[in-house]
This record gives structure tokens, C-alpha cells and sequence, in this order.
């Protein structure tokens, strides 16, 4: 079976945004053995809208509407699908008690405008949200399968995944799609493809798609298999080699995050880790605290952006920030220190740098970081060069704050030292 | 004049991949007054694209191909816009010495395969490729004008800006078009659309698009005009009416985001803003320092994810926490005003609650969250209620500090209180 996405938003056709639900929605379909052949952003216009439905249901056996499900008068998917299919909207009282319920559970006044959004195309059957006021809406059609979602990922992924899976799975022949992702910390890409593509370039399948972030490469395999087994032999089979070749850079076998494997070790070992960013500014914290459960080996952490609160919140020597400046193997090394003994933390970890874009200098030019590991053996500094705007050197340097950590953790337990 | 883009390759269907040139695009157009009405993407299907083209010929009078003009089967995009147009390729022998120059140039032996690239829809002018082999081809059509550019950015860009904008300029009547962003915190999108759609709807020009993000709305306001002055005019009598209806809701006239309003507001008023994060862990600071400069204004944070580090960081009573749980307005008062005493800063945030999934409590369920604002007057505290996964909380909760933090800053200077 065949599928178009629609993405509905006059903002998509800006020179600032970019339709991304499609992506998830695609990595889902084509999970399920569904092709995506072609996607359509469509402006708020009725009119316009229509037209491109029609013209969708002309080529695709599922179509697929993302946004316009608002209660403001831009919001036309349900208009434009109903007047596609020659349907009318009829009002449906439950769904309006839906709603209204849900703004009394926040304490709100529902305006009237949010009515709108308990209209359903005639036929439909309406996909509950559980995080925002827009039903989904599910219809099937002279074949066709139409499916409404509203726009914000929270709210279009769990409906996606809850109302729209358990009723396309019955439409389809079995197919079994099974993936593996490896995530890769501490190479860069282009040396990564010239290690591995002489293995994974000799198979079809899996089929193996590479995707780098900064610090961060991902390697997705992708099998198609009439069974379980066989998609998850072919699977082992490549990702074994591929494992060999990449060493102790693998960090993750099933696509969790690096914050989310640090967990797992720090928890693991019953140890604790803080931490004390300077030009990381919260960073690192943020992401370590995205892991649910995480107060259980997070021991806090310091945002030391200044020389003044280095000292003042964390001891470290203005003697020693003066004769190194702050941006320096010393500051790195005692501002991870001064985290551990002030925590009482098995572990912390440390940032300073220049971000840029100002502050760089002869001895430390833009995008200088120095990181220090702190643990029971001693603290271990490494400095670092990266290249991009403020914002990618943020971002490398709290992913190579975490792999150095990582790569402690598992490496040499029990062999830090004092460099 | 309106314009449609279409993307070709199998490879922007996967889950993985975006077209991105539509955006410089439509940047390119909308600066000449073009607007983008639609954007399709179509795989290496020369059928299905045939369709797609003659459909937006329908609708659009330009429109611009990319991708799909390389060398191999795959490459469809000349045979099927040939076939769209009805009109034959033609092989050109000059664009033929052209390829088998630049091979020379590069000491490589032309493929035969290579040649394709020598065909012309016939009556198309072909654009010169000084990047890469494949040539561009510009036709106009029964009042319509197509493009075909090749897909990889450093050979496009070059090609629409020297040899298509030339071209379409002519074609186009004076048009200047301005835009103005105002951004929105501290309300719903509807309550907002319900204020002021009265309003932007009677305005055809400027044209109002609503972005909504989790706690941050987008109002852009876009202005096509035949003058500066006009189009400055209408955006300033549009963007006065909306401004009074959403007072002091309206944090920024220029897009710019809330951390950078706080920092002006900060280095305005020369005082200076510490933050004690406990359900943000981070995310806070990651903000606030993501602006460059902040060190002049951001004077340091504490990560404090549990009761311990509350205590031993902070200095936060324990009693008062084992009385008041962690999650509670006591507790958020006591971390912002020791944030602030302990770094000696002018203003100080705290944040405290249950990000989720795990850890509410009848009390203060999933997405309670305790807001401080400590002051040179005192400190006020503020209780939400979000909802949403981890990650919406969060964000929520540390958008709503920073525009607490701003409406002290802005509405009462010199007001603060304890509560």
C-alpha cells in the first residue's frame, strides 16, 4: 500500500519552517510496509486544500493531513477534507463535552471558537487527544484510507501511535520491518563511513541509512523480512561486524540517547554525578535531568558562567584563574573537583570555554572547551577544539562531556588518575 | 505571481531526509513579492512526478523543479517534464562539449551515461552549472514558467541567484514586502485568537499567520506593498491594534526570544539574575546563557534535582521541606532567595514540581510546578498546573520563569512582595 502525507500551515511555505511530522510518520509506515510516494505542504486555503485531498486520493491508498485542526478560522483540514470528499461536517456533542471538560480540569474558561473543533466529517470516527483540545479524525472512503491529525508532535505521535496503528495494521499483508540503531560518540562521520561502508554497502538488506548530529552519529539498519527471526538474524549479522569495526565509539545498540545510557551506568555501579558548567550554562544538566527517574544518581550541579562565581559558589582560586584565566586544563580540573567535594558525588564533570561568537583569544580561540572528568582516583581534563556557531559548540562540547564520562564509566573503572 | 516547488528523489521520502532547498527559495521569491502557494515532494517515479507537474501548472504560474537532473535512471525529472509539457527533448550538442570539457578539466574520463545530461526540453534554455554537470533548463509555457534546477545546494543557490532571478525580475510588478513578528507569553493561542481575530481578519494586507509553540505564540504580520513606506504603514496601524489588545502579553516587536528580552531588560536596568532549578535542571540557564554576552547579567545557578542538594547547596531548611514536601511554594521561595543571597544577584528564579512521568502525588500531581520570583523587594511564588509529557513540562515551566521574570521587570520595578 501506497501513502501521501499532507502538511497543512500557510507558516510551512515560509522561508523558516519545515513540515517534520512527515518524517514520523514515514519511519511509522514504512515500519508497517507502507511507501510514502509523495508529500504536499498545503497553505490555510480551503480551496487549494481541497484540490491537493483529490489529488492525493488519485494516487495513494492512505492520505495523511498533519495540522489545520485548530479552532481558529486558518484551521480549514476539516472544511477542505469534508468538501474533498463530498461529506458534511456534522456537530457531535460529546466531543464538545470533551472539551469543555477539559478546560474545566485546567481551571479555564473554553472560548466559544473551540466548538469548532467538535465537528466531524460525516463517516468519521474521531481520535482522542490527550494533549491538546484537536480530535483526529479517521475515515475510510471508496477505498482510501484519510486520516486527520492535529500538527503539534505531542499531540499527532501518541494519536498516531495509539488510534491510527491498531487500524492499519488489520488493512495490510504481514510484513515484518525491524531496525536497529547504533549510536556513535567521539569520531567524525566521514571516518566512520570510510570504516564501515566496505561492510554495510554489500547489503540490501538491512538496509543502513547514516544520519549525523554534531558529536553524534546514528546508524540506522532496517530490515524487511516475511518473519521475525529471519529480519533479526540479518540484523545481528551486519550489526555484529559493524559493532567491531566501531569499538568502544558504539555507545548504544537501541538508540537511546547518551544521558539515557550515562543513567544506566551510573546506576548500574550505585554511583552519583554532578556537575559544573560554565560554558555549557545548564546544558548538561538539562540533559542529564531529561531521563525520568534521574534524581536518583544526579547529585546537582553549578552554572559558574562568571570568574566571580567560580570562586564564590565553588572555591576555585582566583589565584588560579588569574595566572590560567578561566578557559584553562587548571579551571577545568577544579571546578570538577570542587562539584564532587561539594556534592558529595562519585563523579562531576566540568565545562568552560568560549562559545564564541566574542571572547576568544590568541591562547584560546573560538570554540576552545576544556572538560574535566573528577572521580575517586582523580580528575582527568581534556581540551578540545570545535568549529560552528555558539550554538553546535554548546552542543559538542556537553555530548563530549557525556561520552567522557561514558567511556570512564566502562573503560577503566577504577583507573582514573590526576593528569 | 505565485510560485509551487517541487522536490524530486526517492531519498526525501525516507524518514531520514528534508528538502531544504524550498527554503532558500522561498526566501528568493518572496523578496521579489512571489509567494509560495504549495511544495510537493515526488520520487524517482517519472510518472507519478508528469502528474504532480501538470497539477501544479494548474495552480501555480511558476513553477520550480529541483533535483532529479543528474545522470542516472533514476534522474527523471527532464523526461517527465518533457512529458508533462508534451513537448520532446532535444540533444544539444553545445552542452555536450560543455560536459566533455570540464571532465578534461578535472583529468576524468566522461562516462557515457553523462550524455543525458545534454538534453534540452525543447524551446528550454539551459542554465549554466559552474558547480557540478548538471545544467538548469528555464522555459516559459503557455504563461507559465518552469524551472529545473539540480538538487545539491552549492550548485542551485548559484544557479537561481545568477541566471533565474535576472530572468524572473522582468517578469514581476514592483513589489517590496515587509514583514513583523510580535511573540506572545502568559496566554492560550485560542484566548489570544479570540482577542484579536476580530481584528487581523478584516486586514487582507498585512496577512496574520499564528505559530503556537508551548507557552510562546507567534503573531507574523506580512506586508506586500508597492512602497516601503506603505508596507511600513500597514504593518504599524495592523501591529498598534494587536499590540493594545494583548498589553503587556506582547514580550517582543521583533521576534527576538525571551531569553534575549530578559537579557536586555537585565543589562538595561544594570541588575543582574541568578536561577536554583530543580524540575528544569538546567534548562533554565541552557536559556538564558544561549544569549551571547549573558555573563555581563547571569550570575549562576544551582542544579538542585533533590531535598539533599536543596539543603546542602542551597542552605534550604530541612524541616521546612519534610513540612512542605519539596514541591510546594515555601520551598520554591526559599531556593529563589537563597540562589539570590548566596550569588549576591539582583533577582533570582526558582523552579520546583513533578516533570512526570513518575512522582505525583494527590497534592501536587504530574506537572505541578512552583514558580519563584525573589526580588530586591521579596519574593512571590506562582503554582501551575501543566500538562503534557516530560519534556512539555519543562519547557513550560521554564518559559513561564523567564516571563515572570520579565513582567517583574517591566510592570512593577520596584513592587515586589512576599506573599
Amino acid at each position: 500500500m501506497n501513502a501521501e502525507i499532507i502538511a497543512v500551515g500557510s507558516e510551512l511555505l515560509t522561508p523558516e519552517r519545515l513540515d517534520t511530522n512527515s518524517l514520523y510518520l514515514t519511519a511509522q509506515l514504512n515500519a508497517l510496509g507502507v511507501e510514502v510516494v509523495a508529500k504536499a505542504v498545503v497553505g490555510d486555503d480551503r480551496a487549494r486544500l481541497a484540490e491537493a485531498v483529490r489529488f492525493a486520493l488519485a494516487r495513494a491508498e492512505i492520505v495523511i493531513l498533519t495540522g489545520g485542526l485548530g479552532p481558529t478560522e486558518d484551521d480549514v483540514t476539516r472544511d477542505a477534507v469534508a468538501s474533498a470528499l463530498d461529506r458534511p461536517l456534522v456537530f457531535r456533542q460529546e466531543l464538545l463535552a470533551a472539551l469543555e471538560q477539559r478546560f474545566r480540569r485546567l481551571g479555564r474558561q473554553m472560548a466559544p471558537i473551540n466548538r469548532r473543533q467538535a465537528l466531524l466529517i460525516e463517516g468519521a470516527a474521531a481520535l482522542p487527544n490527550h494533549h491538546g483540545t484537536a480530535p483526529g479524525q479517521w475515515l475510510e472512503h471508496a477505498g482510501r484510507v484519510v486520516v486527520l491529525l492535529p500538527g503539534p508532535p505531542p499531540e499527532l505521535q501518541p494519536m498516531f501511535a495509539d488510534y491510527c496503528l491498531p487500524r492499519l495494521r488489520p488493512l495490510l499483508p504481514p510484513l515484518v520491518i525491524r531496525t536497529r540503531v547504533l549510536r556513535v560518540a567521539g569520531m567524525p562521520e566521514s571516518d566512520l563511513d570510510q570504516r564501515i561502508s566496505p561492510v554495510y554497502t554489500r547489503y540490501q538488506d538491512p538496509l543502513t541509512t547514516i544520519l549525523a548530529a554534531p558529536g553524534d552519529i546514528q546508524i540506522h539498519l532496517r530490515a524487511r523480512s516475511a518473519s521475525e527471526t529471519e529480519a533479526e538474524r540479518v540484523l545481528s549479522e551486519l550489526s555484529s561486524q559493524l559493532e567491531a569495526l566501531l569499538g568502544e565509539n558504539v555507545y548504544s545498540r537501541d538508540g537511546a540517547p547518551l544521558e539515557a545510557v550515562i543513567g544506566q551506568l551510573l546506576r548500574a555501579r550505585s554511583v552519583t554525578l554532578s556537575v559544573a558548567e560554565s560554558c555549557t550554562g545548564g546544558l548538561l544538566g538539562e540533559r542529564i535531568t531529561s531521563v525520568p527517574g534521574s534524581s536518583d544518581y544526579f547529585a546537582g550541579g553549578f552554572l559558574v558562567y562568571t570568574d566571580r562565581v567560580k570562586t564564590e559558589l565553588l572555591g576555585v582560586d582566583p589565584e588560579l584563574l588569574r595566572a590560567h584565566t578561566a578557559v584553562s586544563e587548571p579551571a577545568a580540573a577544579a571546578m570538577a573537583e570542587a562539584a564532587r567535594a561539594r556534592t558529595g558525588s562519585t563523579f562531576a564533570l566540568s565545562t568552560t570555554g568560549i562559545a564564541g561568537p566574542g571572547g576568544g583569544t590568541e591562547a584560546a580561540p573560538v570554540g576552545t572547551v576544556f572538560i574535566g572528568v573528577a572521580g575517586p582516583q582523580g580528575c582527568r581534563v581534556h581540551r578540545f577544539r570545535f568549529l560552528g556557531n555558539r550554538d553546535r559548540v554548546r552542543t559538542l562540547a556537553a555530548q563530549n562531556a557525556l561520552d567522557l564520562l561514558r567511556r570512564e564509566l566502562v573503560e577503566h573503572p577504577g583507573r582514573c588518575r590526576r593528569i
